[in-house]
């Protein structure tokens, strides 16, 4: 049984990133069942790494056993009763992702619209409903590189819940969950924390816990029975068998980033992703986001023009082993979604992208 | 920041066994994008492996995202009503967690139930309603250790669906999804396939994916949506971002397991289990399932009469490192499970766990 090669990228699409080195080797640890006690040790700390880059006191922190979207429906499934009203910001495909999600639960969706490339307007989102159950955002749109503002809602969203999508931004930008009054965040491993996809980092308030619905839909995310599990000093009960080599992974990424510094992660982040962005405008391109609301971590640009970009991303693939991302929906073919992610977010990498882009470019004109 | 210590354990629980170790080689694997060829080909390699597992010719075979009951969840969501009938046989936790996702899919639920240690009669599932749309039985019972008989209901399900649950009994004992006429069936990567916890293979016939409700509950496991990425030949597209590592782990494990042949493993299970089986009897212990129903890679026996089980089991982890499980349920203190699944299951752990335990035996009466 032949073994499929597997390429060496650099990986900068919209994620996932390059892993740090030491989340690879972690996946090599022994394997421990989930209810032995070096195991259990080993995710209390990883919950209270977790409770670190998020800023976040919440008792209820852990990662979820399933990619980002999973952690998306973890948070809505257990706070929405059918009927209840949920008031989403949509500037892109994820915020229209929580408007399917929430609208199988049955919640009556306020959708706020922005258009694509532009934040959304928080007074809008607050304005729209006099009494949502909950107020829905994401934090750093993957789809159009926008960064929504969110501490204005955290302070004027009365008794709504506060539930906001941070799977591109946990690690990546500045992300303060108690500060700002997040009720309900989560987040993917394989963005700026620089681990393989395959779990879901969730923080929730007592405030959320208290208005936990009775029986969740789904049995798999009912975070009644998963607390049961999760949280330390409860007596350990089984729900179901925890991905213990993922969480390994998870373990060690965010030793990394704890070691680098939550702060001088973002630092890192933001001083990267402006040096591409400054390179990419240096070599003709226009930038897709609105300006001051850009993502350092995923740069979103216009493709070159009169060029085939299928046939540059793949010729970055080929030549380079370079990974970037098309656009989405009306902008598939007419954007790009750069990532500089967690590992991947170095200068050399920027560098070489923005050579090899160079290189391309001026092929073109020959 | 000090690393939490990792033991090398003998897995001998109800799951994770040990991986092989190709496994966690493959974990080390340079990340992919989800989206990138050499992964594609991957996907669709670990999923015609998965078909040769399973016996099955069925189209939509791949890995779920998340653990065995994340692949219950899936295959419950995906084809129930609400108001529709679901004949489900209970004889252990598994099959009582069936009732409870198909009841929180509103299904109306017809519970057959069997006294723990014995076996589902299979013409009591099939008299338990006159048409229901979905029949659904453990395969392996974890919690118990036994075996039901599976072809009797696919030979005469009529037009109902046969929903199987597969977790413990893929790669361990013979598991026939064409023959025995299984239209849905879901597993996990940790016990007899020789993989960290993490995904869970499911195998979907064409008249389940013809019966697909119109939008499942579950955006997450929403098989129409996931199948756009999946299936073979399709043009793919994104649903949500697959765990790229965990599936390097399963094609490994799965590559094994085909190399040594399917029926090879199940001989092994066989052959490694009985052993156990005879050297528990021998020294004076009585197993729980009921003769004839036994699983081999997963033993379950009374405690030793007179003796603190805990106390025993926390000595074998502690001066062997080895786990073993205990009861679940009423149970719980009173009959012990254990596994010898994967890679564990070797002579050379059923005879190191036979020895420890006579160990220990011993110095009970001293």
């Amino acid at each position: 049984m032949a073994a499929v090669p597997v390429s060496d990228r650099i990986l900068m699409g919209p994620g996932p990133g390059n892993p740090y080195p030491e989340v690879l080797s972690a996946f090599t640890r022994p394997v421990l069942g989930h209810l032995d006690p070096e195991f259990i040790e080993l995710l209390d700390e990883t919950n209270e790494r977790l409770r670190e880059a998020y800023r976040s006191s919440h008792r209820l922190t852990f990662p979820v056993s399933a990619t980002g979207s999973a952690g998306m429906e973890a948070c809505f499934v257990n706070v929405v009763n059918p009927g209840d009203v949920v008031v989403i910001g949509v500037n892109g495909v994820f915020g229209a992702r929580m408007c399917d999600v929430a609208a199988r639960c049955g919640a009556e969706v306020v959708r706020v619209d922005a258009p694509w490339g532009t934040p959304i307007d928080p007074e809008q989102l607050l304005a729209a409903h006099p009494s949502p159950k909950v107020i829905a955002v994401v934090h750093a749109e993957t789809s159009t590189g926008v960064r929504n503002d969110i501490a204005e809602l955290g302070a004027n969203k009365g008794d709504a819940l506060l539930l906001v999508d941070c799977v591109t931004s946990l690690g990546g930008i500045e992300l303060l969950v108690d500060d700002w009054g997040i009720d309900l965040a989560y987040s993917g491993t394989q963005k700026c924390l620089g681990v393989p996809p395959g779990l879901s980092p969730v923080t929730v308030s007592a405030r959320a816990v208290e208005s936990f619905v009775e029986r969740s839909q789904s049995w798999y995310l009912d975070m009644r029975m998963i607390a049961a599990y999760v949280e330390a000093g409860a007596a350990r009960s089984y729900h179901h068998t925890a991905p213990i080599s993922m969480i390994y992974g998870l373990h060690a990424g965010l030793g990394v980033l704890l070691e680098e510094g939550v702060e001088a992660s973002w630092a890192r982040h933001a001083s990267v992703g402006q040096h591409l962005q400054d390179g990419l405008e240096a070599l003709g391109l226009r930038l897709f986001a609105q300006e001051g609301h850009r993502l350092p971590e995923l740069t979103t640009v216009w493709t070159p023009e009169g060029a085939d970009e299928a046939k540059l991303r793949r010729a970055l693939l080929d030549r380079w082993s370079i990974e970037i991302g098309g656009g989405l929906g009306e902008f598939a073919g007419k954007v790009w979604r750069i990532g500089l992610m967690g590992h991947t977010a170095r200068i050399r990498n920027a560098d070489l992208f923005l050579a090899a882009l160079s290189e391309l470019l001026s092929e073109l004109v020959r």
